[in-house]
């Protein structure tokens, strides 16, 4: 096949082929791609499912990201959603539409990054869908296992639980926003946005430690804790000396400083977004598991504080229209 | 919500509160949209999966079909792949990407024409993402219920066995003919086109009954019918004599005659496309179930023959150059 060839070139069925040849075997597939339908095994009698588009231009673009990096990423933030929940990630589902002239080299690259995703969370490609279309989508739904756990869902939280996160905050958007800036800076961020990578074992971790509540941070901290204390009424309360911000974050803000960018380090830790962290809340008696660290408290009252004040949401509306305040 | 309004104003979370309010209760949803990933009952400790794209342009035409109809399409060609697997559909995932300014009673009927098909199917909405785009972009991800059963596969055809098909060949196809010719044909062609009424029950008691083999016809009977000779190494051989045309496929074509159609009422069912019909193999002996019938033997060799003569395939190749020779 040459190099050069464009998946309109190579036809459906062909690509298809190359899509799903040579696939690691999974003990979770009892029949995998090629029929109408996939086969999965659910010893748990429930099965947890998450689906995430990815359209190009709004979620990735191709001249800032490898087709590796995006099939990383398209199968990282779906697992993450999985973990979440305390489950164990277990198949993918991976529809992909795009032009005829897409380069079959790309198709190649994405299909690399969704299994080199795929072997990190431990889970594999089971099916999927592939069409044309004048934009590069792409839509991945993850399947997960509880393995008997209690699923923990975002209305756990109870006055007195402890807020921890685990996974590093703030360096995806700060990867961002030196990429938007033209500026060569910590590897750390900019490959933290162009592929994140969710502690998967400290999702189902969190949950065999009895965490009330938890969620994956995708659309910025406090948005996202916001959700968990709507749905679990109660207040979040956070300071901003704990978030302790990692060092890559430290200098990418000193860098971005130079091109005029006002976000510090709390603010992309607070509504950075992608970062596909985990944020959870657990009962105050028993500590927290290895790797997350706390960040503040579960209070009566409502919404999110930072330092005792409201705090204004700062996070990502999905129509394009970027950051928006909607409280 | 005024009338008028678009999905930008009303905003990412109001809209996913418009598609997600009011689902009907379902047995098989633990727990629905609004955490990071439903959970859905998997009583067989198997979870059958599938997903489809539906790209505007290329899918539907929001010129030809409703909102409605999309919907209904979106989910009714989901579960028949399920139905298709011999399974009973429980739940979809909806992906939905969509540009700011599309009205939000375009979003409305698309979701009151989703659970209108699920209501047929039997399943409901457990799910998905809603996303910024330049086209409409849909992505539906069905799960199904083995509830004990086999999966019914491509592979296990044997020579001897009948070839059955249940639900409607040629009418989407021709309905599609009708509408780009701007021919007020019968409704029941047309209809078929925007909104397929697949057979569901059918698939599990298909199953039930002995089926060896079976796969939802969606992208042409000979193409389709293709796979399972392959995955099977059999040849399968179908008489025209046998396909019994309904009558609005007859006064369909009739009508596309005079505008230059040389399609018949048999190249419509043998290559026409998005049938969401279901066919099947059975072993000779035990005739077939209710509302099936036959159009066909298996037999020894290779590929599928139309009254003895091996036939081209002439189905979609879906990069969008439409009916294509692929031998």
């Amino acid at each position: 096949m040459a190099v050069s060839s464009t998946i309109g070139r190579l036809g459906e069925f062909q690509l298809i082929a190359r899509m799903t040849s040579g696939l690691a075997p999974s003990g979770d597939v009892l029949l995998g791609p090629g029929d109408d339908a996939a086969v999965v095994r659910a010893p748990d009698q429930r099965v947890v499912a998450s689906m995430d588009l990815l359209v190009e231009g709004r979620h990735f673009r191709r001249d800032w990201s490898s087709a590796h990096d995006v099939g990383r990423k398209a199968a990282a933030q779906n697992f993450a959603d999985i973990a979440a929940m305390g489950a164990r990630p277990t198949v993918l589902l991976v529809g992909f539409a795009a032009p005829a002239d897409l380069p079959a080299s790309w198709a190649d690259g994405f299909t690399a990054g969704l299994r080199a995703e795929c072997a990190a969370a431990g889970g594999t490609v089971a099916g999927g869908d592939v069409v044309g279309a004048d934009t590069v989508t792409i839509a991945v739904t993850a399947l997960g296992d509880l393995e008997g756990r209690r699923p923990v869902r975002r209305d756990g939280a109870r006055v007195g639980d402890l807020v921890a996160v685990t996974g590093h905050l703030g360096l995806s958007a700060a990867g961002q926003a030196l990429l938007a800036a033209g500026i060569d800076g910590p590897p750390a961020c900019t490959d933290e946005h162009r592929h994140p990578a969710p502690p998967y074992a400290r999702g189902p971790q969190a949950a065999d430690h009895g965490a009330t509540a938890m969620l994956d941070v995708s659309d910025g901290l406090v948005q996202d804790l916001g959700h968990i204390a709507a749905a679990s009424a109660v207040a979040i309360a956070l300071t901003t000396e704990s978030l302790r911000p990692e060092a890559a974050l430290d200098d990418a803000v000193a860098l971005l400083r130079g091109s005029g960018e006002r976000r510090g380090a709390a603010d992309f830790m607070l509504a950075g977004g992608e970062d596909h962290a985990l944020a959870a809340t657990f009962p105050p008696d028993a500590g927290l598991p290895p790797h997350w660290h706390p960040i503040g408290v579960v209070e009566r009252g409502s919404g999110v504080l930072v330092d005792g004040e409201p705090a204004a949401v700062r996070g990502w509306d999905h129509f394009g229209q970027g950051p928006e305040t909607t409280t």
